[in-house]
């Protein structure tokens, strides 16, 4: 499995059949069970990845560096006019820039324009997962300014994202918003969040295409187009969920990667619960009604299922009473489900999950940066290692994204320091040691104050491997560090208490 | 202004110009202002009102009461197929009912059949506002069953929804499920909530024709008809909010009276906060996209508008330091705002407000009983005083719909008590004394710390009528001891607090 490396040349990858992506061994599902009606599609991985097409940036950047040479087509145009553009930073009277951007705006070329020699750099960051949001956290934003671009303003603890799908959890408490991760894109004059996508980008002349993001509500701004001028630019983009080719899964089932997936599915299992209520419903609509199907074996399909489960053994039997005997959950997994974690998770991890989400990845060397291209780089679920590097590909976990932007954001810091932070100024002996992975264990919970912890490298390796009420306890302590804001520590904990003392949430708001 | 009376007597009502209800004073503005890109439409009264059509409910009603007789067209079909309705309570062998609601199901008449007189009697309560809720809290269901039917399976507490609109409360905290108000409707085997609206009413059989609710959901259930027989029918199913005949209204406002408008108001702050960030965007666009227009200065009104500037002075100084000169609040008020609060409150809310929500609304007498038709009751927002009761118009707030759904229960228990509770069984001699209604005072909160209180039955009687911090205490101690379970005073309190430490939540989930 490699990637495309951007100068050019072509690289070999994994064949699949026409159509549909590699599986794993025996085969998996082709087409969606219908009869159900309502269904969830998990993605094995706790993953980070917002709603961006990685891939059709990375055709922009490929289209870019294959070209060999800037300066053409309607990118001349823009280089042309690219001094009318206004930088807030280029002049110390708000008005007049104010001013000077209204003028850009007439031009048909809004937007921020390169920064100057004296001022800070601009490290641009697409996205707020793990990868994105925890560079943002640390990077020194005295030496730099930081502009992201993401169609969410908030990261999402995806980890305890199906907590939250049966009321154990808030809503509210698994998003972080990033100005709280990231004060500077809200108080430091030159730095943002725009709410907007990506929708191209030219590394030569140094800019990024976007567009404002307003999911169609009436009444809004028409999306509007800007540019972006960088220094540093980071893909942390996240990867799209994957539906393996099997027909049927975006129109009967429901993903579960950000919080708007959380709340539909707790409206639905609500909504489902409530009609099988209803008098007269048939004895086979009501097993319809209720039948859960969950696809995907992996933690987050496992920890799903066994939220679900506590929450039909506790809440379902003493709130919906007439029909709790109705309501059945199916897991469904093509390989083996997480029966096999404390033995061979890292084999597992390694060897079969990967192959799935890492085909439309972003090539990138071992300090994180995309080859070909000056200053561009990519963390988290949408960036893989080059052959050429001989490393081994990494899971697509929240684990591996966090780690990636925190090493990132340290390696930034440092060329910063070193005076490489404008464009094209950054030398190689900025750079500090490679990234290197260590995996640092694995968790998923089973079920109430049941969990799977493995805290070893792989299955040869010494260390902790437990299960149990302890492990559960280590679980839920893990996360309530790993969440990031002390508010949303205080309310993870609340949650879980009033859970535990008053039961699950069953209002359906 | 005077109810119709359901007796088929024409009964003497204010008249309005066509299409255009009845405005106070100087006149209401004829259309809303469409140049700001979010404007709200807010009731000026915390009104307890699913989106449940009472009208409707009572032209049906009339129409059976005016026909005088029952038995004709589709009804004595619907007579004559009665014995074939399954009764959950006719048999203690669960398979053998369940067989016959299914074979009903299959005859095209499903629902719950009417009680025998050995059971058990059913109160039948439409809606799950504050009359609707208090009421079945306070219904003894050792004594009867109670099946609620009802859009939402929750309680909403309107006096704290504006807050919610801005995160200083999650939405959560202000919403209260059914199943925790009273169990019984989960647990008791003949007492059940039924996610549906009631479409019609048959006074005469004593059933309700209902239909199912599913939001249009994708792969839900399709409406499902059913009837459900009653000893007693409550109307609590409050009354449609209305726009004055005002255009535009519909399309460019987002009412305030239930979660997800709440919801709608939130995201749409959020997101043209945001939009407004993004480069290049002109200042006069910048001013209409952050410019809020509240329209109504009641209570609801104030309270929002409070909270909005509130916000606007802390969170988005602190979080949206880039635009937060461009925003303004307008609040419009076609008469006197609540300026004249603690001075004369009441005659206020009795002469003036009242006179546009009670159009539509259903008559009762002083037991709260609507007249004509046997078993049935109003309270809240959906009903008012016959003009022959000489009883004066009650203003539509919370806490006169909570008054009558608290002396509803007492009544209906003492009923039950006396023996009449089964349909057509009830005496006048069963009745207790007359419900009488007692203003204890009104509040409303008008920005941080401050709140004006007026704890006086009018402007002539003695009481407290105070304004400032000390106000802004009681009030909420207030509103906390209102708040029915301790789930939610926790939380709300809790939400008071994170708000007061970390400022609001400005995630746009």
């Amino acid at each position: 499995m490699y990637y495309p490396d951007l100068s050019g040349r072509r690289i070999e990858r994994d064949r699949h059949p026409a159509g549909r992506p590699a599986a794993t061994g025996g085969g998996q599902p082709k087409s969606i069970i219908k009869s159900p009606r309502f269904s969830l599609w998990l993605s094995r991985f706790p993953s980070c990845a917002p709603a961006m097409a990685a891939s059709s940036l990375l055709r922009s950047l490929t289209r870019h560096a294959r070209r060999g040479c800037a300066g053409t087509g309607a990118f001349s145009y823009y280089r042309h006019q690219q001094q009318q553009l206004w930088s807030p930073f280029s002049t110390s009277a708000a008005a007049a820039a104010a001013g000077a951007r209204d003028e850009a705006a007439r031009r048909g070329f809004p937007g921020l324009g390169p920064t100057a020699k004296g001022e800070k750099a601009r490290v641009v960051v697409l996205g707020t997962g793990w990868a994105g949001s925890r560079l943002m956290k640390d990077l020194n934003t005295s030496a730099c300014d930081v502009v992201c671009v993401a169609p969410r303003n908030h990261m999402v603890f995806t980890p305890l994202l199906a907590s939250t799908c049966v009321g154990t959890l808030e809503f509210r408490s698994v998003a972080e918003p990033l100005a709280r991760i990231q004060p500077a894109v809200s108080k430091s004059p030159g730095s943002y969040f725009l709410l907007a996508r990506c929708t191209g980008v030219d590394p030569d002349a140094h800019t990024i295409d976007c567009e404002t993001v307003t999911d169609g509500e009436k009444g809004a701004l028409e999306p509007w187009k800007f540019k972006v001028a960088y220094d540093k630019l980071v893909f942390a983009c996240g990867a799209e969920a994957s539906t393996f080719g099997i027909h049927g899964v975006t129109e009967h089932a429901i993903f579960l990667r950000e919080v708007h997936h959380a709340q539909e599915i707790r409206r639905r299992l609500l909504l489902n619960l409530m009609l099988s209520d209803v008098p007269g419903i048939s004895e086979e609509e009501k097993r319809k009604l209720l039948h859960c199907v969950v696809v995907g074996g992996g933690p987050t399909g496992v920890e799903f299922s066994g939220e679900l489960s506590d929450f039909i053994l506790r809440d379902v039997k003493q709130r919906y009473s007439h029909v709790k005997d109705y309501i059945n959950v199916t897991l469904i997994e093509a390989n083996e489900i997480l029966s096999s974690f404390d033995v061979r998770l890292r084999q597992y991890a390694t060897n079969q999950l990967i192959k799935f989400l890492c085909v439309h990845r972003i090539g990138v060397d071992e300090w994180l940066r995309v080859p070909s291209v000056q200053d561009v780089y990519a963390i988290g679920d949408c960036s893989g290692f080059l052959e050429s590097t001989g490393k081994d590909v990494l899971p697509a976990l929240a684990q591996v994204a966090e780690r990636q932007g925190k090493y990132l954001a340290s390696l930034l810091n440092h060329v910063m320091k070193a005076g490489g932070g404008h464009a094209n100024s950054e030398t190689e002996a900025d750079l500090g040691p490679p990234f290197v992975y260590k995996h640092l264990g694995s968790m998923a919970t089973v079920g109430r104050y049941k969990a799977l912890v493995d805290l070893r490298q792989s299955k040869e390796s010494r260390g902790i491997s437990i299960a149990g009420f302890v492990s559960f306890f280590i679980w839920r302590s893990a996360y309530l560090t790993r969440v990031i804001s002390w508010r949303n520590r205080f309310y993870v904990a609340i949650n879980w208490l009033t859970t535990l003392l008053f039961g699950r949430d069953i209002s359906r708001i």
